[in-house]
């Protein structure tokens, strides 16, 4: 009989400065080696300056168009007050504000539900590369 | 004794172009077919040009209104390099982006646990008429 | 052997008004009074006019840059056609719809994986103190 099933794994990944890493072939990489046929992968960024987005995988002039939009909806030159580690400081906190900490994916025939369009990026909203550190959840039945 | 349940369904959703669509009857329904008492409701959209939020089901200017700011926080008259399908195409994307790809809802006592005011709408960014997919994924204890 | 577990709880948050309510301490209480090892949290807001954000828990002017910043970017002085409780009303609703009704935080070794400098906040949006209801939810492994 199926039984629920609960794989946790962390994810780090290498970001080169501000922009897009697509993660969607790691992630379901996870979800291959995992024996859940349905179920539910949750991927979770452990930090307030890095976040998560679903966006089209197929024409790189979106990701270019959707980091200069949100470069210019939230502006490096702005008073903030908190700046300790630079300019880039505070806009990355507000960038992820406005995007997620968590995306949620069902886990459909042992494979990621995405649509046929859909890639899921680490988007980093600092200057300079970061080490991040995600976890990955992924439950469900065999 | 009470066992975990999962239950996955695909839900097709065709939007009026721009605009919200309530789809919480629709996904109170498969809740209410299953036969899961406590648990979650994850609703999850297959596309990168709609949306969803959760937000007040009693006022419709309150839809009228969200879809104004919106309209305006993401401006179709900007030189968006990605315009392969028309001036809404990358406004939809940044649209996505702000909002949300999946929604987790509670399931209490068989219910969504919405409460009294909130109502699931699934946000359509483009502006011609869509077939949207969605997958509705439960899971939870009878 | 392990089984999935699934607890619910009903949060009750008293905000001061427009701003940050941490409630990292009180969501990991209950998932420390549980006896899932391996799993997820779900915390889900019952309101349109408040929302969750997961932000830096160090240094308080990040809170009050982020107040500052998203009261800039949905103004009160604006021409909301929905009004019905005061200039602060739609303005709360466009809050929430950018930031998130729902966060969902993996449970490692019987805590919330959050990241070292990240914790979780009830954004309350509306101008005046209000008493918001929340839904933790937890599953997993025990």
């Amino acid at each position: 009989m199926s039984r629920s099933h609960w794989v946790q794994e962390t994810l780090v990944v290498d970001t080169p400065g501000k922009g897009f890493t697509n993660i969607s072939a790691r992630v379901a990489a996870i979800v291959a080696a995992s024996t859940i046929v349905t179920g539910q992968c949750l991927v979770f960024v452990r930090h307030t300056s890095a976040s998560l987005v679903i966006q089209e995988n197929a024409d790189p002039a979106v990701l270019r168009d959707l980091e200069r939009w949100l470069s210019g909806l939230v502006p490096e030159q702005r008073a903030w007050e908190h700046d300790d580690e630079g300019p880039d400081d505070m806009p990355a906190h507000a960038r992820s504000a406005l995007t997620r900490t968590s995306e949620a994916i069902p886990i459909s025939a042992r494979c990621l539900a995405l649509g046929t369009w859909q890639g899921l990026y680490l988007w980093e909203h600092r200057q300079r590369p970061h080490r991040r550190e995600l976890i990955v959840q992924l439950s469900g039945i065999t």
